[in-house]
C-alpha cells in the first residue's frame, strides 16, 4: 500500500506543469514577418485565448475535485495508482487537444468537428477515469467516510452527470467546435460556481 | 474546506514551471546560418535577455508574496481557491508576454505600444487577483491576525499601490515599450527592497 | 546524510516533467497546410499516439517503483543520490526516445531498428540504474526491513528481470521498431498487472 | 521571516524543471529529410549528448549542494530569498546556455570562444551567487551549527573554489570550447566524488 502524500505531490506536478504547458499555444510572430500589426495579430488569436482560459479552469477544476477526493482516502491501493495514472494521461493530452481546438476553430465541416470531438472526447475520457476512480473508492471503502448506500448512489450520478455532459459536448461539435468550446465553458463556470455539499469535507465555509 | 498545504504546492508548481518557460525565449541560431558571429547575435538578443531578467524577478516576487500571504492564512475556501486559479492563469501568461515585448521592444508606433501593454497588462491583471485575494481573506477572516481596520485600510492601499504601478506601467508603453521594460524593473526592484512591516510574520530578521 | 522527503519531491518533480513533456510530441498541423483533413492527420500519427501512450505508463510505473523503494529507506546516502541522479538522466530522455521511435515508427532497415535501439537502450539504461540502488541500498542496510538471504537473492533477481526484459526488447527492433514499442507495452502492462508480495510494505490491499 | 519548507519545495520545482529541460535540446530530424541514416545523425549529435550529460549533473550536484546547505539552515530571511531567487535564474539559463555550446561546439574560433565563455559564465555566476548565500547564512547566523571562525574561513575558501574553478574553465573557452565542456565535466566529477566532512550534517554514511 502507498501513502496518499507522494500521490499528491506527483499529480500536483503533473497537474500545474500540464496547466502551465497551455501557455505554450499563445504565441505571435516577430516584427516584419508580414502578419501585420502586433493589434491584428492578438485579435486574431482569439481562438488561442479563448481556448487558453477554458482548459486552464477545467484543468484548475479538476485540480481543486482531484484534491477534495483524495482527502477522504484513508488509503491508496495500486489500482488507485493506475487508475489516477490513466486520469493524468488524459489531463497531459490537455493542451495538445486545446491547440488542436484553437487551430480549427474557425473551420467549418469535417475537420472542424474532428477537433471539437478530440477536445470534448479527451475532457470525458477524464471524467470517465475521474467516475471509476470514485467507485472503485468507495468500493473498496478506501474513503473516510463511507456514505450511507442512498447517498452512494447519488454521488455516483453526480459523478456520472460530468461523463454525460461531456458526451454532450463532444455531440455539438457537429454543429461546430465553437459550440464545443462555449459549452465547455459553461460547464467550467458551472463547476465553479456549484455547491457540493454532499461530499463531506468539502463544505464551502462562508 | 481545504487545506492549505496542497494549494501552496500546486501553486509552487506553476510558480516554479512558469518561471523557468522564461528561458524558452532565449535561443540563438547555430553556426552556419548567415546570423553573424555568436556575439553579434547575443548582443542583439539584450531584449530578450533583459526582459528575461525582468521577468523572472517579478514571477519571484510574487512567489514571495503569495507565500507570505497563504502563511497567515487560517483556512481556504472555494472561492479562494478560484480566486488563486485566476491569479495563476496570469502568472502562466507571463512568459508569453515577455516574448512578445523581447520581440518588438526596438519597435516604435502601434505594435511596440501594443507589446508594452500586453505586457504591462498581464501584471496589472495579476496584481488585482492578488488584491481580490487579499480583500477577500480579510473579509471572511481567513487570516490568522485579523489587523484592526485602520491598518487594513492602509494594507487594503499597499496591495492597490500595485495595481496603481501598472496601470501607470500600461500608459507608459504610449511613449515606448522599453520605457514600459524599464519601469517594470524598477518596480521590481522596489519590492525587493522595500520593507513590509505591516504584513505581521514578514518581518526582515536581520 | 540527507533526509528522504526532499530526494522524493525532487525525483517526483523530475517524474511530473519528463511525463508531461511526452505530450509536446503530439502536433498536428493547422488548417490549409496541405496536410489533409484533421481526421486524416490524427489517423496518420497513430504512432506519436501510440508511443505516448507506452512511454507515459512506463514512466508512471517507474514512479510507482520508485516509490515504494524509497518508502524503505531509513537514510539516503550520497552515493545514492548519484544513482537516483543517474536514473533520472534516463527518464529524462525518455521522451526524446519516444519522439525518434514515433517518428521512425514504420521505416524499415537500420534507421528503424537504431530508433528501437534507442528507446529500448534508454529504458535498459534505466532499468540498470533502478537495480544499482536496489543493490546499494541492500548491501549498506538502508532498508528498514532487511530482507534474509534468500529473498535478497529472489529480489535482486526480481529487479534484474527487467534488465533482460528491456535486452529482449532492444534486440527484437532488428526485426522492427513496432515489434519493440509492442513488447514495451507488454512489458509496461505486466508491471501494472503483476504482484510483487516479496517487497514489504507494498502489498495490495484487496 | 518566511519558513524553509516552501523556499525548498519552491527551488526543487525549478531544479526539477531545468533539467528536464535539458532533454529539449536532443532531437534529430524524421526520416526522409535528407539528414541521412538515424544512426549518421545520432553521431553527428554527440555534443548534445555530452553537453546534456554534463550540465545533467552539474545541476543534479546544485541540488545535492543546495539540499545539505538550506537543510542547515534555522530560518531564512527575506535577503537569502531574493538571493536564492538570484541563483536559481542562473540554473534556469542552464539548459539555453547549454544548447548553445552543444551547437558550437565543433566551432573554432571566436564563436566556439564565445559559446564557450557563456556556458562557463552562467556556472561562474550561480556559484558566486551560492558562495553569497553562504556568506550571508554564515553572517546573520541563520546555520543551525555555527562554525567557529577558522572552519568558517576554511569554508567559505572551499565554497570559493568553485568560482575560481569555473572563472578557469570560462579562460580555457579561449584554447577550444570541447575544453571548456572537458573541464565542466571533470569538475561534476570531483564534486560527485568529493567528500565534505566539514559542512555538518553531510557526512557520508558508509
Amino acid at each position: 500500500m502507498m501513502d496518499r502524500g507522494r500521490l499528491e505531490a506527483f499529480s500536483d506536478g503533473v497537474f500545474a506543469v500540464a496547466i502551465t504547458l497551455l501557455a505554450l499555444n499563445l504565441t505571435v510572430a516577430g516584427p516584419g514577418h508580414g502578419h501585420g500589426s502586433l493589434l491584428r495579430q492578438l485579435a486574431s488569436q482569439w481562438p488561442a485565448f479563448a481556448a487558453y482560459g477554458v482548459s486552464f479552469f477545467t484543468i484548475g477544476i479538476i485540480w481543486v475535485n482531484h484534491h477534495a477526493l483524495f482527502a477522504l482516502m484513508t488509503r491508496v491501493d495500486r489500482t488507485l495508482l493506475y487508475l489516477n495514472l490513466v486520469l493524468l494521461s488524459f489531463v497531459v493530452a490537455i493542451p495538445f487537444a486545446t491547440a488542436t481546438l484553437a487551430d480549427y476553430l474557425r473551420v467549418q465541416g469535417a475537420s472542424g468537428t474532428t477537433a471539437g470531438v478530440l477536445y470534448a472526447g479527451v475532457m470525458e475520457a477524464m471524467s470517465i477515469a475521474f467516475t471509476l476512480i470514485f467507485v472503485h473508492a468507495l468500493r473498496l471503502g478506501l474513503l473516510i467516510v463511507v456514505p450511507p448506500p442512498e447517498e452512494r448512489r447519488s454521488a455516483v450520478l453526480r459523478f456520472g452527470l460530468g461523463t454525460v455532459a461531456y458526451l454532450v459536448t463532444m455531440a455539438v461539435a457537429f454543429i461546430s467546435p465553437l459550440v464545443t468550446l462555449a459549452l465547455a465553458a459553461v460547464l467550467a463556470g458551472y463547476y465553479v460556481f456549484q455547491r457540493t455539499p454532499d461530499v463531506p469535507g468539502d463544505e464551502p465555509s462562508a
